[in-house]
């Protein structure tokens, strides 16, 4: 196999974007007024953008007699204007943080920013002129950047205002993070992930159905995948294509479900073919986590499996639930190839796999329910999550009827480790989707992401707690992603999966 | 006249000379260690250098996953390494203190920095990075820029180890300080004032003979001279070449003064006739500042008059001695002009600005001179300075004998004004010279400009006060130029005054 990794790479770099630029301007047009030492003007171009800003700076007064020197701050939310970033104590790098602090020896002078951003406000401010003239910003501009194409956009009829426009905010969210791949968020961590891969790869097929970018993506997972062709959490592709070397349970199972999907929406028996061993790969490296009884071994290692963004968060039953569902994709899968004439996979194969779900089954009901709770329990302390019993529904490991029982009982239990992101909250509807309970998906959806929006949301975030919008798990919201991936799945709900008010009765 | 300034910005023009670059690197190379948030690295290139630097960045540890945030300074002396900007209140443009915050967001990546600096140490600080890697910095260089050629330095013999020194010292001020025009520093303000072009042109004499950017320089002067023909204290050459706003009295009439020497050096007979006009025009302006009696009237403008960066001093009898000192200079060009048949002057306007020296000779022994001290006294308090008597003794409004004297009661004065800049402190040194005291010439000068060496100087400061030697007149010392044209005399002093142990007995 991993002969065939540069191979993989190949391939992936010839179905590389073509990026879409527009330039747009700030709604608020430019101050007439020329900026001291201390001034600053805020930009507001309307709506969430990614791309590179150029400015246009002179001087009024006398002649410039010292170089200008002021801080360029980007903005998602207008939130972020009034956060400082010198009181930063969060764990993760404050290089974050898009600001700037630059100098203009020479006015006038057009300032090219070479740096991407992704903001709505841009803000200036004069650190320093001169007693001898005054900043005048002739100019803001920016030439956003995208590789998702405006005009391929599908419409979607019969959607109430509130639909629509949690509909637009999500293909805004989607549309942003498509660039080069489809990007986590394109403030942080402007890379490709396989767990915001796979829910951004359902809103595109609902929205821009941009497959050939989804195929990209998983040819570079597979492309990446270490020597024991592992795939890998998430990879960058600059300076050159790299895999990062970290790795999670459910995330490298994903690629099995996301190129299932791929191929639902593409038929593209080529690249199934060409991935198949990889995804069956992931099955077998998951496969040893699990004790001899079928149980998911547990762990403390921070991160092992994602989940959800929640330290708290005890991920055995997830896990297993996980694994559940991503050998019932590879059967599916195994089957297509079969059909197909493949000599990869044998009847016998399916067929264990078939056995070996089974197992996976039976243990969780036998050891990782809870009966009387009507609830899956985690961990040594049986924990109680909307993770775990959202991924179990999800799973299939009871039936339709016992599953909404068991997402009623969530709902009842009050001790239960909440969920913490947009990721989590889209698997939790689609979790109520999938055992009928259609209109608490419904409602749960237009309060979470209609709460985003509400809350004055131009692309859905990272993280929303609506207790408490702006929480951070970073230790500070100044590096929170404003528009994330993993958040743009209500256009995909509501196109595909019919969740909208008109289809309720 | 005015139609000729476009003509004279064209000769200008023609003599923009050819910049030398060099590449130079730290002399203690690169760290091997790899950096983590806070850690920093100085790069010491062992002397004053101005230029471009370039950092080649890389990583260790894992892929880079967060933007690489650091902070470079750039320190002309070793004391700004620990000073900090954020404390900075001085009332002049913090935008002149030399520090860049930079992200790179991929790794490895060449820094090649737009801007140019004066330094001999060049800090980076880590200001960010993340917990997966560290930032490695392969290379530091900086293409160094100067106009001067190191080929065409006048070797100078038989100085002391001392001497030598000072004139190495000197000279790397004035070569660092020429750039496109004869800049005041490097650092700060990087641009031609007429008080620093008229020393560094006797310095530049003495070595660079590098005549035709005096040339250059003094065509820029009369080209940016306003409606009036008035010479501006000093002009920009980016983006267009324009005059600034600031005029002062000793400025302007130094014109004359900077004329008379490039051609007692160059023979350049048609410079004089071109620029002629623009020099009588100096004289003319400056008259009018003087009362029935031939006498200076005082001003409270501050800055009217220059003489030092002193803002306790009273302008009045140096500005009385600078006039004096001007229209002799003017009388000598006017012979020079006469010689060669111009019709710009005659017999009788030469006779005329005799008289008129003579008026401002008496008034200035009758006025301002107090004979009980023997010395000139200034303003309404009749302040006693070492600028007014250094400028009276230059000005020759007594002979060389009663100057002696002036210069010896000076000395003894406890009340006197004292001298700020080397600017002053060189008019001090000819001062004493011109009346034949070269041992405490040399005296001062050695111990004056030895002083800064002793304080770790690889080029002279634009301020030293031996008693305080980071005194700054700004409110901060970290807008101190430590490169600063107009203490370059010490090579001029030496080498074409005779200024030397060996020229004492």
């Amino acid at each position: 196999m991993t002969d065939r990794r540069l191979e993989f790479i190949q391939i992936a770099e010839k179905y590389k974007p073509k990026m879409q630029i527009e330039t747009v301007r700030p709604l608020n047009g430019v101050p007439t007024k020329a900026l001291k030492d201390g001034d600053s003007v805020i930009f507001d171009f309307g709506n969430h953008y990614v791309g590179h800003v150029k400015l246009c700076l002179s001087s009024v007064g006398s002649h410039q007699d010292a170089p200008a020197f002021i801080k360029v701050k980007f903005c998602e939310a207008e939130r972020e204007l009034n956060e400082d970033s010198s009181n930063y104590q969060g764990w993760i790098s404050k290089g974050w943080i898009q600001e700037e602090w630059i100098h203009a020896d020479v006015l006038p002078t057009v300032l090219e920013l070479p740096r991407r951003y992704a903001f709505r406000y841009v803000k200036v401010e004069v650190l320093a002129v001169s007693g001898k003239y005054s900043l005048v910003i002739d100019s803001v501009e920016a030439d956003t950047i995208t590789s998702a194409q405006e005009n391929g956009l599908a419409t979607c009829e019969g959607l109430t205002d509130m639909e629509k426009r949690i509909d637009e905010v999500a293909i805004r969210t989607l549309r942003n993070c498509m660039q080069d791949v489809f990007e986590d968020g394109p403030k942080r961590d402007r890379r490709l992930w396989i767990g915001d891969l796979r829910l951004q790869a359902l809103a595109n097929y609902a929205t821009f159905g941009q497959n050939d970018l989804v195929k990209r993506c998983l040819y570079l997972f597979a492309g990446t995948a270490d020597e024991n062709d592992r795939v890998r959490s998430c990879l960058f592709t600059e300076p050159e294509i790299e895999g990062d070397d970290t790795y999670m349970f459910d995330y490298s199972l994903f690629f099995i479900d996301t190129l299932l999907s791929y191929y639902k929406e593409t038929k593209d028996i080529e690249t199934v073919l060409d991935l198949y061993d990889t995804a069956t790969r992931q099955l077998e490296i998951a496969k040893e986590y699990f004790d001899e009884k079928h149980v998911m071994k547990d762990s403390d290692v921070l991160g092992w499996c994602f989940l959800d963004w929640n330290l708290g968060l005890n991920k055995q039953a997830g896990a297993q639930a996980v694994y559940i569902y991503s050998e019932k994709a590879m059967i599916e899968l195994a089957h297509i190839v079969l059909e197909h004439g493949s000599e990869n996979v044998s009847i016998q194969d399916i067929e264990s796999m078939k056995t070996d779900v089974a197992n996976k089954i039976c243990a969780a009901r036998e050891h990782l329910f809870d009966e009387t709770k009507c609830l899956f329990v985690s961990g040594e302390n049986k924990q109680v999550s909307y993770a775990a019993n959202a991924w179990a529904v999800l799973a299939g490991i009871w039936d339709d009827e016992k599953n909404a029982e068991i997402l009623a009982a969530l709902e009842k239990e009050t001790n239960a480790e909440m969920m913490v992101t947009p990721y989590m909250h889209h698997h939790y509807v689609e979790a109520l989707l999938s055992c009928g309970e259609k209109e608490k998906a419904y409602k749960h959806m237009t309060s979470y992401w209609g709460g985003m929006i509400e809350n004055g949301a131009d692309t859905f975030y990272e993280l929303y707690n609506p207790e408490n919008p702006f929480e951070s798990p970073y230790g500070s919201s100044i590096v929170n992603s404003y528009c994330h991936a993993w958040s743009c799945t209500p256009t995909y709900l509501m196109r595909m999966c019919g969740l909208t008010e008109g289809n309720l009765s």
